[in-house]
């Protein structure tokens, strides 16, 4: 039983996260988009990708429940493999499309702002890199895409502050590029998929390492001692007793 | 005689600049707030600080009329007191409010974008960065943590005019967070650092670190040819000139 | 036979691409820039430079045309010397202001954003980086040089899309600071220049300096990698094939 769909046509493939009601992330589910990202790397007839969810979730962040059973050293492995597979995602050489279909929270903001544009549902959706309110912190790849998303003084307001940001503040944030309404959400997604995908390829992936390779060369030697200090912080005993309170509804 | 107030109270701890009438910047005061910094740092109760000035300036900058009296070998002395407490600042795991309460001006700007938030008076008041304006370089800190507040295309434009901004022009230009009537100054810093102060502490120091320690290690190795240079051009003939004619009104 | 025409006056110097109809860049014009800006680097009776063009171009980009009879080893050597004067302007420690007086493109564009200031005219001129339309890359400084002045976002968005950008978009977006209409361009152009020529200039190199060394150390160590990464796309079979249907009008 997989915790995502895939789906491909016309060059475009599109990657649904399908877990539960909120989409949680949990370890297995992070291998599996790492592999289908891999994948979809290696196929030469994808020429763009989108990634989105469903129901009312994008994705809740992390599947608190279920890693509150985890021991420090288990979570640690967790958190590298959730920390590098947004680096991937940042770092594909294709573009990738996030078509926000609802709540976009945490770890799910984080996959989002991994992407190359972000289209989101302009209803009642939220989105929030909300870890201050719940006494933990963030990882420093996440922080640099976030600068690189939206500023460094957006990316301040954001973190600390924890709030739920509508899609018309996102985009104002620099969170997001696009809001649509539910209904034209996945046409407007596979328009802008469409529009990438008749781009050069070589040129569209020498121009994506340009970018982003000097912001990844912040990213990535930062990363191992941000998730050792979030893993610290996530099981002290302040913490660990907010995140026992939190449910996914 | 203290050139700074200090009062505390519900976990937040208010800083005055209290010198003369502009609360001009010189050696034994930048000692003094860095003194002030660290112990409260160390003071568990203190959750949260507010920087503000007493009277119609936040801080004129540094004190010209007492370092023309400086040996060149003194004011870089001074400079690297000067630069070394707004890194401190900048990096200090607490939440720091500037209450920006009348015109904030050169060094006196640099110490209010080392704080976490600033709060400005929508009065008269203006905001500069003027070197320029009197054949003055800036610090290499100063340029970073600007381009960090601002961006860099702001902080060249700043940089570059020397101009008076009023907050309304500020908050555009991201140099300040919020403007508030002299009446509400201090009230609305209180409600923000009340905000801040309830943030979780080990999440806010985490974060904030993310966010600043990758500033820091561009400001860090820069400062001290920076320093030397500064010095080398406040010097110079044409610049000990413009020195000698500035007045603090 | 130039392709640059130069005129002096009241401290200011002005630089007039003029090379055919629209100003396209080849390995002598480059140089000739190059040169020029050495000597206005040391005219001590210089204090600001002004960048414009003839026509209806500010400049079409690279001779293309031109460049089709060039082995891959010789266009190597002139994208080195193009990277290497785009480095140069950027940290020339004098003001310059681009007063772009119609179209300007890609290579074109990448001259401008190296100057301290744009104005352009307010009509029918475009300004983009379309390299991504006809599967070409782009340059590491190019991209670093975007990023300051239009920040990271921005820079995503004109380097993917390719798109053309009017006056007042590019203003926006932050790839200009000011739109002229044509019959004033020169006159604003000349105030600007003549603002800044009023700084004291040792105090200007300086701030200069401390705003663009950190991006030139970014700039500088990458560009050889992208130099050889843009000619081996250039010379690809598919890319090659659109050059071949590019027509300079």
């Amino acid at each position: 039983m997989s915790s995502i769909q895939i789906s491909t046509g016309g060059g475009i493939a599109t990657v649904t996260l399908n877990r539960g009601k909120v989409n949680a992330l949990n370890e297995s589910m992070v291998e599996e988009i790492r592999s289908c990202f891999e994948e979809l790397r290696n196929d030469q007839a994808v020429r763009a990708i989108i990634l989105t969810g469903q129901g009312k979730f994008f994705a809740f962040g992390f599947d608190i429940p279920e890693f509150l059973s985890y021991s420090k050293d288990a979570f640690i492995r967790y958190l590298t493999k959730f920390t590098a597979l947004y680096t991937y995602v940042f770092l594909l050489p294709k573009p990738i499309i996030a078509a926000l279909n609802g709540h976009t929270i945490a770890g799910g903001c984080m996959l989002a702002l991994a992407c190359d544009y972000r289209i989101m549902v302009s209803e009642k959706a939220k989105i929030s890199l909300n870890e201050i309110a719940f006494g933990s912190s963030v990882f420093a790849g996440c922080v640099e895409m976030l600068k690189f998303c939206a500023g460094s003084r957006n990316a301040q307001k954001v973190l600390y502050s924890g709030a739920m940001f509508s899609a018309e503040e996102a985009k104002q944030l620099g969170l997001i590029d696009l809001t649509a309404s539910q209904d034209m959400l996945d046409d407007e997604a596979r328009k802008v998929a469409e529009d990438f995908a008749q781009k050069d390829s070589a040129a569209f992936r020498s121009i994506k390492t340009l970018l982003r390779k000097p912001v990844a060369e912040e990213m990535i030697p930062r990363e191992r001692n941000s998730v050792h200090e979030f893993a610290d912080i996530w099981y002290s005993e302040k913490t660990w007793k907010n995140l026992q309170e939190i449910r996914i509804w």
